[in-house]
């Protein structure tokens, strides 16, 4: 067999591989490569429509949060006087990318033939993503007055809370429902993708899995909220407080897809408090009116209003672990 | 009504928007967007000092870093030769970096009449801001030998660790406290703001949440770390272990502001270790040296020296899946 | 004594501070940083051969996903024509990335005495870097292969998926198993350090803490993910899934470091689902084919095939809130 000096030689003999040896192998690897993602059609999209980016999705999470909180996070040195022109500039930016998003998201609901032509005819895609983000460009007004009811729900519950301005700075419950309440607005628009990418990159930053279909009512409050789970046909009423591990979530899938679209997830009415590590399943699972579910309560059906629930605690077993002349007896103890 | 071509037309056909439609409508966005400003002061920082910033914060952590762990993270190829060059320019750039933060702060604090104006005089918080950095340099040591104990605390205490090199560079654990160390050193010296940016930074990027108020005893190891969390008047001795999902926190905050600047968290004695998912709740509460929490134990009273706490665990109920001719049966099984 | 103008004032009135006197202590925080860098070898890397980088390792996992999921992240517009082009491309890059991480990572493993020199010798390192880079990216069509029945398993577990483009996307879990999967193989090849800064970097964006020793099957599921943790000497079978909160762990590590090294970690068997906030511990817990592990389940001890384990829940409290003439006994509910 003759073998150009380009082509990777047929070598067997991994022990004696140095860095050119590698380089000539790269040829092969990269036709195992191609031929493997021409094996596997779940795992590439090739001819086909542009999909939104993740990174302009958080761009324009970086850009809402600007107009959100003007003042906090972006250009320093807001005043009244040139307030109009920073949020000029940012609602041109933010439609210029947005519009761009949509409109892939929506060629992508329409199950568009593959291109990557960009400019690729489909002329009511277009129209329906101009129409979808000059409806959320003029929700944002109402967007922001639900969010200042949380803003001030996180200082009026968190005793460690200084201002309001720390909550808008570092709080992560804040951070990831200002998301939600965005991404809320696409999902109610039935964009796809966009909506699920903005709530995951809040859950990456803070733990808090909020799909974007679920309804949350004003003045919602999640401390810490590392863990906490909210699913997508989840109802969440006016003034409910929310901490650290909570599950608001479906009961077992066990019929898995054949669930799709049907109410799943429990509805939690006005001033309920749903303390740290507690778990509420059910589509029909309702927490009535101002009702208080304890820590690590696990509860799969409806609680009536102005209840308050709690688990009994696990009876807990105490044992001196003063050495009786071994050491060694400190070690036994097993988690 | 005359409408000038250059403003938005009365478009009141949501189906016929098209990008150009679209664009015509912004400047309305925009006015919509300023009166929203304008009607929710606690959603603006408008006509008011400077804030600090979260991405310099973010930096000033990295420089730390460099400076706790040389050679580990930054530049590569330190001797003891060229250290010293590269430590004072790191200092160099980080006392810069930092005195605009803390004077933002200080100025923050001192409510100052609001100001766009960078060089607004305010001589009394420039002297502090330099005070409060020059401290905080100065203590840079100090907080690096207790790091040294955490690094040691993590790699005596993890079996799947390979060397303490390994605890430095992967362990989430130790981020979180390393962060925390150096914000509470601002926070014991009332900055507000910048400490509590800094331990939200690493609750973010490790799910580990410890307040910058928290005191820290030496040797402190936190395992995994996802979900823990550990509030503002805990107190923690020497040698202590805390495992994922451990919370260090208040009893419900019923009285919420009003509890603001009490003892509301517990107090964690020497040589203490507290498994995965347990609670240790209220400021009354005293862990006594030596004691053993178990996994998910839920504890709100005081617990003796050297004893061991375990709940009994919830009788599990076992149940046999294997299908009696039904294949549905697997399929009953809720959670 | 005399001084220096440039040299700091012996200033003892921390009050009269000012940005200049700042400047003047500079010098000497310098020198007590250098002189505390010299007091403890536990934190610094002084002398000794280059570590990997953890910002080279997120560029390769980076590329690793472009790679593994072509089209879906990084350049837009793949198509059949250019896919060779494009994956060539991203295996020269990464190759080079690769094949110095590994170097640095070789030559920290054979412990080779301190050089800061980048050229420094040890051929048998570089051979062994090469043999290590050209087996990882043979493997990773075969990776690929495995992450292709992640992705089906996260579409068929989950009724809110409403594709496998997003779970590709969007879907924290599949990102820890694809980080992790990758991270296996170096970690297979005893390569130190690179795969455990690989796996908590997914650890960080996800809250979901994989082991780069842990064994997975095909079509690994886990829902939200965060709180997860999955230990070391964990073997997981096919057809597995695993919800938000679970640790398979193992039991107190009460000997530490003797323990490494040893199976500590649990086996789970085919087609077994563990719901959220389940505990699974011990190196000798064998998790049967077909079980369903209950949510908040802790187990300690195997369980037969086919069996499901739940937890008998603890009993429930409810209590009346409604108020008998006082408003105050709405606050004496404590968590």
């Amino acid at each position: 067999m003759t073998v150009e000096t380009s082509s990777p030689p047929p070598s067997h003999e991994p022990l004696v591989m140095d860095r050119q040896a590698l380089n000539h192998r790269l040829p092969a690897v990269v036709d195992e490569l191609v031929r493997s993602v021409h094996a596997e059609p779940r795992m590439q999209h090739l001819n086909r429509v542009l999909l939104p980016s993740r990174d302009a999705a958080v761009q324009c999470i970086g850009m809402l949060q600007q107009l959100a909180f003007p003042g906090y996070f972006g250009k320093q040195g807001l005043t009244t006087e040139n307030l109009p022109f920073r949020v000029g500039e940012l609602v041109i930016e933010l439609t210029d990318l947005l519009y761009d998003q949509v409109r892939c998201c929506v060629r992508y609901r329409e199950k568009l033939p593959g291109t990557t032509e960009r400019g690729r005819e489909c002329d009511a895609c277009d129209l329906e993503a101009a129409r979808i983000v000059t409806t959320f460009l003029e929700r944002i007004p109402e967007v922001r007055a639900l969010l200042a009811t949380d803003v001030q729900a996180a200082f009026d519950g968190d005793p460690a809370a200084q201002s309001t301005d720390e909550t808008i700075f570092c709080y992560p419950g804040l951070f990831a429902i200002f998301v939600q309440r965005f991404a809320h607005e696409f999902y109610k628009m039935k964009v796809p993708l966009l909506p699920r990418i903005m709530t995951e990159y809040a859950h990456s930053r803070t733990g808090i899995d909020i799909h974007p279909g679920a309804k949350l009512g004003r003045s919602f409050f999640i401390d810490h909220g590392t863990g906490v789970v909210i699913g997508e046909t989840t109802e969440i009423g006016d003034n409910v407080k929310v901490y650290q591990g909570v599950t608001i979530g479906a009961l077992a899938p066990a019929f898995g897809q054949l669930l799709r679209g049907h109410k799943r997830h429990p509805t939690i009415e006005d001033d309920v408090v749903i303390y740290a590590g507690a778990t509420i399943l059910g589509g029909d699972t309702v927490i009535g009116r101002g009702a208080l579910i304890g820590g690590n309560v696990f509860i799969t059906s409806s609680v009536p209003p102005l209840n308050q629930v709690s688990a009994e605690p696990p009876k807990l077993k105490y044992r001196d672990r003063r050495p009786k002349g071994r050491v060694a007896e400190v070690l036994d103890f097993q988690i």
